[in-house]
C-alpha cells in the first residue's frame, strides 16, 4: 500500500482549485489516495514575504490572464470571483471540523465550486455553512477545539515548508503549482 | 510570414536557461523564429518587489530542488552555479553590442552553457569576453552607446510587462515560465 499524496491548498487559490479538479484522477491512476490539507496562504506569505498575486505590479495583471487561460488549458470551468482573494479561515475551520475524509473532501469540492464557479463569497462564514448544508453537512466554525485544530494544521504545513498553493508532496518530494502536474505524473510512474 | 516569438530572459535564470534549450525547436516546428531579448531581472524585481529565489525563506530551498528536478525532467544538462544568482549586466551588454541576430544567439547560448554547465561566473565582464572570444566573437561591454542600448532594451521589456524569466510573448499573448511550454505549444497550434 503506497502512502497517500499530500495535497496542500488554500480555498482562495485559483491554481489550487484547478489542481483540486485534477489530482484525484491522477492519483487513482497510480493507485494512490489523496490527503486534502487546506492551509492559509496568508500565514505562508508572512514567512516568505510574498503578497497576493493581484496586488503585485505587472505580475498581478499577468496572473489574472493566466488563471483564465490555465483553466481553459486544463478544461476546468472557472471564473475569477469578486471579491478575490479572500480570507479562507472559516472554510478551513469548517473542513477540519468534519470527522471523516469523505465528508471533508465533499465539502472542499463544494466550497471550491461555490467560489470559482458560482462566485459565492466563501470568505463569509455564513456562506460556508450554507454550502455545507446544501450537501447535507453541518460543520462547526466557532468551536475553540476546531480553531485550535485549524491553527495546528496550518502551522504543521508551514513546518513542512509549504509556501504556496497547490503544494503537493509525494513520498517526501515536494511539487509547487498545478504546472508541476506533468512532473508529478512522471514521478508517480517513477521518481527521476 | 508569422511574427517572431519574443523570448525575454535573464542570463542568471535557471528556468530561462532551460527555456533557451527548448524554444528554438518548438518555434521551428511551428514555422516561427525566435527574437532573443535578454533583460535584467533585478530591474523587474524593483517593479514587483520580488527577490532572488534563493534568498526567500521556504521558497528558496524548494527552488534549488526544483531547478535540478526540472532540468532532469526536460533532459537538459544543468548544475547550480556558484555564485548564484549573479548580475548579468556585462552579459547583456555583450549581447546587445553584437550586430547580427546570429552572433547574438550564438553568444547567448555560449554564455548560458558557460554558467549553467561549466560553472563559469559570467557575472565577471572578463569571463563574458573570454566566452565570446572562444567562439570568435568580440563584443564590447564598455562603449557608452552599448550601455545606453542595453538600458533601453531593459526598460522596453519592463514597459511591455516583463517581470520574470523566461517570459515569452506570442502575437501579444504573454507566457511566464518554462512551465508554460505546454500552453505555448498548444497556443502555437491554435490560440485557445
Amino acid at each position: 500500500m503506497k502512502a497517500p499524496i499530500d495535497f496542500y491548498f488554500d480555498f482562495s487559490s485559483p491554481y489550487g482549485y484547478l489542481a483540486s479538479r485534477k489530482i484525484e484522477p491522477l492519483a487513482a491512476k497510480h493507485s494512490r489516495t489523496v490527503k486534502w490539507r487546506p492551509m492559509l496562504l496568508g500565514a505562508a506569505f508572512k514567512a516568505t514575504g510574498a503578497a497576493p498575486l493581484p496586488s503585485i505590479p505587472l505580475k498581478g495583471d499577468y496572473a489574472k490572464r493566466d488563471f483564465l487561460r490555465s483553466a481553459r488549458f486544463h478544461d476546468v470551468q472557472f471564473r475569477l470571483p469578486d471579491p478575490f482573494p479572500i480570507s479562507t479561515v472559516a472554510a478551513c475551520r469548517a473542513f477540519y471540523s468534519l470527522e471523516t475524509e469523505v465528508d471533508r473532501i465533499k465539502l472542499a469540492k463544494a466550497l471550491f465550486s461555490a467560489y470559482f464557479v458560482d462566485n459565492l463569497n466563501i470568505g463569509e462564514a455564513e456562506n460556508v455553512l450554507k454550502v455545507a448544508s446544501g450537501i447535507g453537512l453541518r460543520p462547526d466554525v466557532n468551536d475553540q477545539a476546531v480553531k485550535d485544530k485549524t491553527r495546528a494544521e496550518v502551522e504543521a504545513a508551514l513546518a513542512k515548508g509549504v509556501f504556496g498553493s497547490p503544494y503537493i508532496v509525494i513520498d517526501g518530494e515536494p511539487f509547487w503549482g498545478v504546472d508541476r502536474f506533468d512532473q508529478i505524473e512522471r514521478w508517480l510512474r517513477e521518481p527521476f
